[in-house]
């Protein structure tokens, strides 16, 4: 771990109590929201929670040892000797992924046949991309890294397959704000978990990646990622089930009056 | 930090307590009472116990950090050499804020189709005036920090602004109890609030802003215009949607009784 300066040092900190704050708020939103839905979409507010409580935990452990990893000095953060564990991150995505693909299924229109086998073949891809990564994120030699890191690549590309053309036809056949909210959260997930190989890659770019640039804004970009990707996506996948609620609960008192006439 | 007398030091230390208490009990209350409002309120209440939950977080860590700050030597407390982190109430605001105004659009009477864009209007202007504030706390020249503060100063007036006047059109369309109630919390909206820039100012005023007497009087300040601005305001908040509530139920029976004249 290289030297930081306190605005440095600082802003990692705050960085990651924020994170932690938001995760803890984001899981009381989500348990207390739960009855504004109906109940077929219910589980998937219970995965956002779950989600956010992994993180949570998590980011409680990364704040911790952060603080642990650094000793004040002069004025200036050194390194106390500590380990700064960011091997939580990976337990954590481990957890939190194939959940966030999960629920994403759950608020779809997929046919009951269909929706076990999908989202078991999503949540294992979920689950090898996240493993795969590790052993690279580990390993002392950029060959190896490069390896593993291409290993991983291959469920990633197969997740974007199926989210943008698999799951096309059940996007389509959406209408009007869960169509337009289904079609972000695509681009909010691409756009989240790329942002997790950039990192992963960086060491095979940059020389000086342990400088206290690189540390900063890599401690950065995973928690303004992980802030988008839990609790904004938890967020969008709570509108995309209470505009679906609120579209079946307009249309179920017109299909009760149509039935009554039908009946007569 | 100076050092400081153990009244001095008792007097924030009990106080950061009373707070986090006050917060915690705020917490409890609010998720409790969830079911004695009308659903069409619930939202309401739920970031009443959001932003409580926020604030608890953060004065367990800012209690903490001032524990840590300080060390007790021959009857006088010293610095202990540990940072006090005020940083945490930035990122306290960064994210309670936008709750706070989100919260009272969600009692008013504003026609869906408005409730939206202005509900996004004021949350980001929210969220800039915490974040424009940031750097000139962070500052180290009195110049650097008086053009932060102006900066800020700019989204706070457009609240300002559209509480008095862009929501009275709304405020005139209640009766009764939530009238009166929905005038007097932009008052306290106002006053507690007021009292966050003035604390931000001080060191342009003052000559001594690190002396005991002026840090004891900020943490002071701090905690009460908290207690005031989160459980007060929640408090009244939910008087609003309670007695809307009650309102609502005493002329619901009356409206069924019309619909059954009508029909015969």
């Amino acid at each position: 771990m290289p030297q930081l300066t306190t605005g440095e040092f600082s802003l990692v900190y705050n960085l990651l109590s924020f994170t932690l704050a938001a995760m803890l708020a984001s899981f009381i939103f989500f348990v207390l929201s739960r009855d504004s839905v109906a109940p077929q979409y219910r589980a998937a507010l219970v995965m956002s929670s779950l989600v956010v409580a992994i993180a949570g935990y998590h980011y409680f452990r990364i704040f911790n040892s952060w603080n642990d990893a650094y000793t004040i000095s002069n004025g200036v953060f050194v390194p106390s000797g500590q380990l700064y564990n960011d091997a939580y991150r990976y337990v954590d995505w481990f957890l939190t992924v194939p959940l966030l693909i999960a629920e994403l299924i759950a608020v779809m229109k997929i046919p009951n046949g269909k929706r076990g086998a999908l989202t078991a073949r999503l949540v294992v891809a979920a689950a090898a991309m996240i493993a795969l990564g590790y052993p690279g994120e580990i390993a002392t030699t950029t060959a190896t890294r490069a390896i593993w890191g291409t290993a991983s690549t291959i469920p990633f590309l197969y997740i974007v397959y199926e989210l943008f053309v698999g799951l096309g036809p059940a996007i389509q056949a959406e209408v009007g704000q869960p169509k337009i909210l289904l079609r972000n959260i695509r681009f909010l997930l691409l756009g989240t978990w790329g942002f997790y190989p950039i990192v992963f890659m960086l060491p095979l770019f940059l020389g000086d990646v342990k400088g206290a640039t690189s540390v900063v804004a890599v401690q950065i970009g995973y928690c303004i990622a992980d802030v988008l990707a839990k609790c904004g996506y938890g967020l969008m996948i709570y509108a995309i089930a209470r505009a679906k609620t609120q579209a079946e609960q307009a249309n179920a008192p017109a299909r009760a009056a149509e039935t009554v006439v039908a009946g007569h």
